[in-house]
């Protein structure tokens, strides 16, 4: 049996991924991962197409010269400019097929929200993708800006991202919802006020659970080769510019899906 | 006389700068200008020094560039990593000395709060400045992260900023301020909400007016030669990403301040 214990390379702009990455370590401890956080450039959601693809492809470059066996876009502004499915040889993985389908997979009524930053509700993507799945679905796109600030100041469970997560989405209260897609990494980490504004029975869609479901596919046919030996004790987390509050939580939100020791190094991508 | 038509510069990551714009364009309405947004780049107040630095470098290079007689860091994030008084030659106005000595200017019981970035505040720059200009001062510094991201929304006078501001300065009630410093370029646009937390005697400094009232006085001095001809009709913003949000805002904060036709430019800066 092939074996390969070259790392998976994650990246995103900041901490956002990260809720992709501990979803892939909880499920694949056999494996290697390093992770890329573009934390000098973030946040990707209020920037242009051709400039999120630019920061995209240098990511992805850096990633191969870390010797990386396949690539993970875990952010969905990303995504949207990241169309290929390898790049210098390795896989990659968007974040946007996997939700797009896990969506058409539980919805029943076929009434699907996608919830996301400005650039990628603008770029349609997820629409197009989940519409090409079930053209007989109708798909409500919701931008929700402020959510990845509150993600990152750490406000969780908070009445404020309460009242902010009611007003992004009255409009969605008469339509008859049943699944909701986190269209942006951060988005997981508001999972309680989101649900408030549905009803019990809503599906809501968490991109690393989506993705980690197509890689296991993959690993079963062979797509790409599983580490079969043990992997390495460290996670190591490189970022584009130093800062200690991305590390403090970081480690907090890696620390319940991993007992890899988490180590931090300033690159710089370009 | 002396007369020089050039323009005068003006940077900052966003649209914040944009309210010392403002303020620069009505007080001195025979200047032209010319603005540069690092919207590719934005926001700065989460960067490390080091980055800031070097991103502010550029931007500076590319305003002189541009033939500028005079450099407006409009940004404090920024204006804390540029020290220099004069950049190639041409004088460079930070938003945090004039704000500093406005403060110790206005303030009658020595209380003042600074509120701002997370990055600015950890420079000390503010606390440093009105210590030296009035060593009797008691500086209260107080991190606001989410305040550029609800004036970037256009939430300006708005229940939920109400919430968030009533929170980050809650800390603050006892301690008798009488001064405030908008240690953030956006923050004049959540004035409405910044002021609901104080007693109605307290001053509120904005960078803008500020800085207005120092270059005023250079002018006057003939530390820069003022243009004692007719100004250009156009108001020329050049940014580093294309937005059509960035536009429509622009437009708006600047029409109750200016005649001129403003016109949008997309720009590399490396």
């Amino acid at each position: 049996m092939t074996t390969d214990a070259r790392p998976i390379g994650v990246f995103d702009s900041g901490i956002g991924g990260l809720t992709v990455l501990r979803e892939l370590v909880a499920r694949f401890p056999n494996e290697n991962f390093v992770y890329l956080g573009d934390t000098a450039r973030l946040p990707y959601g209020s920037k242009s197409a051709p400039t999120v693809r630019k920061y995209s492809e240098q990511n992805m470059k850096f990633l191969v010269s870390k010797n990386v066996k396949a690539i993970v876009v875990a952010c969905n502004t990303a995504s949207t400019q990241v169309a290929e499915t390898s790049f210098e040889g390795r896989p990659v993985y968007n974040v946007i097929d996997p939700g797009s389908l896990l969506a058409t997979q539980k919805t029943k009524n076929k009434n699907i929200a996608v919830l996301a930053t400005r650039a990628t509700i603008k770029a349609n993507t997820y629409e197009n993708k989940i519409k090409s799945l079930l053209p007989s679905s109708s798909v409500f796109s919701v931008p929700c800006p402020l959510f990845v600030s509150l993600a990152e100041e750490g406000w969780h469970n908070d009445p404020i991202t309460d009242q902010v997560a009611s007003r992004y989405l009255s409009e969605l209260k008469d339509k008859n919802i049943d699944t909701v897609v986190l269209g942006c990494t951060h988005y997981p980490l508001l999972k309680s006020s989101i649900q408030k504004n549905f009803s019990s029975g809503t599906t809501l869609i968490d991109s690393g659970e989506a993705i980690a479901q197509i890689m296991s596919d993959d690993f079963k046919s062979g797509t790409i080769a599983a580490n079969t030996g043990v992997a390495n004790s460290d996670l190591l987390i490189y970022l584009t510019d130093t800062g200690p509050q991305f590390e403090s939580l970081a480690v907090k939100l890696l620390s319940d899906y991993t007992t890899k020791k988490i180590k931090f190094e300033t690159v710089a991508v370009i």
